[in-house]
């Protein structure tokens, strides 16, 4: 894809994991090409499109113009499978579901940026979703890629990886430690997410137009957002219980970046004390103090989106209020980086046993 | 001051109320100044401002240029209460307290921006404020001028009204009538705050810069921020009980408006019932449908800042959601006219008798 | 249609201006909506949609909720016209010249906000619009309605006023008293014009998607924007000479907004001097001193297009550059207002005979 | 600086570029940091600062948390020049030329972002920048940093090197082979220019506050701009004949992005004919077609500012108006990269003999 890499494999002999992307031409499918393109261990011999097949990649994204010359192919899943390592499929819910087979996954890796194969319980995916499953028999096999908490199960035998949603990435992990060491009561957990309208996708919709975003703010989908089970599935494993939980969403005037704020009441201890500030502090250094994406900051700190924009770091930090007995978690991460591409390559560097980090190490941009 | 309104005045022989603005070059004094300057019965006679006296307002806020012809004087409410009706402070937290006199509320009414004489219990603003209150001997005739809901307080014999904060207003009034009808359990309500940047004020800081601000989102006061208490001592008031809440203030890229999200628990019926949408909507039908400027939302339709940018207007709605039997909440306002100044002029109507909404019907501006 | 203004009309027995509005959801439709709801003399009583109707208005358009009660009609120009005074057409090119007729001009007025009948040479307009004109027979008795220049022609006989784009009036005002009076090499006369994004209109294209346009800046329709030949014939008569110039339109991430930079070489007079600042100030002051809605701007002052949002006024200032002999032009209005609707009730006002600035005298909005 | 870096120079023993970074808390030297952090060749000892001494450099930019761990020091670039290989100075103008010397020259390079050693001529820099140069026996030595115009002048032994403007360097690049190959007059050059924010820098400026520059758009420094002198000379040198121009920059809402659109009259050749597309696009690629960093756009695609966001790109382009025998020209980069940071890197790795892409590979972010 790039000239420059393409021909130093060559020269080299070394071995490059062919990659394709089918939904290349969405924002999430552009930043994987961002992101692949600069990556030393790959080459994308797939750009694949719905809308805009034949044409050239860089006509429909103008910053990758003399950087990426191939033109876009067909979302043809089943033709890519044998010329290709790994596939990225940054496409709507049910179009993978809907055409994956055992074929498929004999020949390569899938990494689904979709929810397809997020939730367990098919019962649950088709409530949320209103679409039916047409491929249930994956979903036992599929691996839920927060490669934080899953880690150890995205290795080179995995064939399908559950890329998550960047909602949902920036949930779960702004709460696990506390979820998971049992500070808090889950019952009362609240999730207020804020998100840039990237998210929201390039389709051409009144409602994502720059004058009807710009100088406004809303909710949407209260209390029925498809991220929501997502959510309560994997923060259901880190408590070891089922969890019920409101999630809200809303979009915010920016292009990039996620932020939430959750509240909980913190358990108290057998003597009536809340955890204090260095029990739950502790509690976020047992599993995050190793990890390189993940940055507790500074205590006071309050995470900004901007400070991680362009980066696949996650900020998270919280405040203790002893008036109201409850914590407030924040996390912020870019929702196109860590919330979808990022991630899939830090998933495709596991299934690969490359450095997990490789490729990714673009320190964010500011402002 | 608008020579047009001052002439005709002249010409008619007409009463106009004289009113001077503390703080007249900070946003919310400019504000007063936009509407007040196509208020009928209203004369601006005085600017007053700390940092540009001397100057022509209109050198300052150059959208006034040949709109407002007076040169900014000092910020002297001694002086001016001797000449005007109405007296506007738009100004710092303890600069009112720190020169109110009995002699001064003989001479003129008093409409104050800050938080000066909003709280009633002396110790919670020291603590909360972190200043000593100079003048708590008028704490107690302060009447805390949320029209919806305190008019019958509002009045010509009332000479001080404490104007109620942006997000204040917006809280308490999204929240008002599930708290007086004991709908909800208080004890579990949680406000997410949204803002814009105008909000911050006219000051110049590093974090108010717009590349600091735009394409970026944070919480900040978590736990700490000022305007708790004032929400927790009004909606005490409605739940005739004391109120502990979590309110988080976040900031938004934009210049006006401010958005909350409540969450809060239903209280069950005796039957273990949850309260349906009908009841709920009732709630908010007894309280605001005779109001002028609180907009119920049909069901399903979530509040927007743009949709009341440059109003008087409150746009509210809630979503009953069954899964975790809590209710949301949703307001939206714009800050410096509901949330500041047009709220001021609304009190200003009601302390000289005139039509609550006069001065205030320009509809919101979109896009 | 606001059920106040109607309810007094009937109460007072005054005469209403019976308004309709074709294409009256897009955004200078509600414009038109937002201005005309608050004119005193005006009742709408139809809002033209062609996606929207059966609609409720303020389902379209929310600011307007409890504002306007109506549902959106057809865009029938034909059965609109027996029940009103004025019709303002805000649709596509070719739509009114699609349609007019002698028996509507002579049942109502209409006011046409698209470029139908702007430009008097059929043969330019269709060669930069790149259609057909269905009813050249009424470009003679079409009025092109610059209040501030053409003023005297728009009178209560006036059946037709073809209402000017937002770039030329912009454009043209900046430009016309130097043009006028002879100060400048018109054939040197370069435009490089900045809009906001609302001129784009509300259609769904991803072109005008928020995360396209945010944080981006562009030039289009380079040496071929269809405003072009509006401005030169407009100048063209101002110079008594055809105008041949550049026009380049900018695409800025802003909602409202349009700011011309205009650039001329000054004429020298008969011993070689450039005119002087005073010369050109009085040029300026010669035409539009008394005009209530451009404001000339004091010396060294630029226009920013924040000072006149929301409102109807042009803020015109210049530069004389002695090193280069050119004089620097600077025009800034809001697009809606005295670029689209705010334009429309100008001339409206004039066709009945009602002060020219009725209804248009809202203040900027700042910030 | 990055731990990682520096481990790894120590492990392999290999030669690392000392680099210091004076004014590392403005913009600009934030932006060095982010790009030297991952260039492979250099690591970062020195992180001066005037108002941050002693803080952690992460507490300023948060963005670096974790990734840069030191403390900022003073902004002595005597202390430093014994310590380091390369300085960078992001200061104030003045500052350089106000301390420079020859020790500190025979010690340590020197790549100057201010405007101090751009203009050859010091009466020229004096009268435009108003202050008193106060080392003009370096102005001869200096080179001017443009590196696809004057690289073969930046060499090892290169000693200070005047780093180009923001405005400058996308003006001249965009103009330089028309001006060079003799297409068209320059008297007629005219330049607008739109900038981004950032370039106004991190001061706390009430006209640089979020709320004053968003939804704004406005002309500064008309006919006085002091990067007219740096554009004209170095057009000057191309065009082998004295210039003078018309520039004029504008600030526009948005954090990065400096689009210019110039105007200019082109030459007509002995028959009277315009030089046609052909022969313009072949005196671009005469300059530019091997160039990494400039992108000549394909026919009709106008640059964006967008599309070269976060990257060290140039993308140009430009229409040819038969109507006006104008070619209008466009260029758009971004200001803190190639108008900056990049370029800079872009100039050390000249003077380090290193390839001149090193380190400035990263690929434009969209959106």
């Amino acid at each position: 894809m790039d000239s420059r890499a393409a021909s130093e494999a060559e020269r080299t002999g070394k071995f490059m994991i062919k990659a394709g992307i089918i939904g290349a031409t969405g924002y999430a499918g552009n930043e994987l090409v961002r992101i692949l393109s600069c990556h030393k261990d790959v080459e994308i011999v797939w750009l694949g499109s719905k809308s805009y097949i034949d044409q050239k990649y860089s006509k429909v994204y103008q910053n990758m113009f003399r950087l990426v010359d191939d033109v876009c192919k067909a979302d043809d899943v089943n033709e890519l499978a044998g010329q290709v390592d790994v596939i990225f499929t940054a496409t709507p819910q049910g179009f993978l579901a809907g055409l994956l087979t055992e074929e498929i996954l004999s020949k390569t890796k899938v990494v689904d940026l979709s929810a397809d194969f997020r939730i367990k319980d098919v019962a649950v995916y088709e409530k949320w979703y209103g679409i039916r499953h047409q491929s249930p028999q994956f979903l036992g096999e599929a691996v839920y890629g927060l490669c934080e908490i899953n880690r150890a199960l995205i290795t080179p035998d995995t064939r399908l990886v559950a890329n998550p949603g960047c909602y949902t990435t920036c949930s779960i992990l702004t709460a696990y430690p506390l979820v998971k060491e049992g500070l808090i009561d889950v019952d009362t957990l609240i999730i207020d997410a804020k998100s840039g309208t990237s998210g929201a996708g390039r389709g051409a919709k009144v409602a994502n137009l720059f004058c009807e975003v710009n100088e406004n703010m809303k909710a949407y989908g209260v209390a029925s957002h498809r991220h929501t089970p997502e959510i309560e599935e994997q923060l259901g494993y880190a408590g070891n219980r089922p969890v019920t939980l409101s999630f809200t969403p809303h979009l915010v005037p920016m292009n990039r970046g996620i932020l939430v704020t959750e509240y909980a009441s913190l358990k108290r201890g057998p003597d009536g004390s809340l955890p204090d500030y260095a029990r739950i502090r502790a509690a976020y250094e047992k599993y995050y103090a190793k990890e390189r994406f993940i940055r507790l900051l500074d205590a006071g700190v309050c995470p900004e989106t901007k400070w991680v924009e362009g980066s696949n770091y996650v900020d998270i930090n919280f405040v203790l209020d002893e008036r109201t007995g409850r914590v407030i978690l924040m996390g912020a991460l870019d929702n196109l980086v860590k919330g979808a591409a990022g991630q899939a390559v830090q998933n495709m560097n596991l299934l690969f046993s490359l450095p997990e980090d490789e490729g990714l190490l673009m320190p964010p941009m500011f402002p």
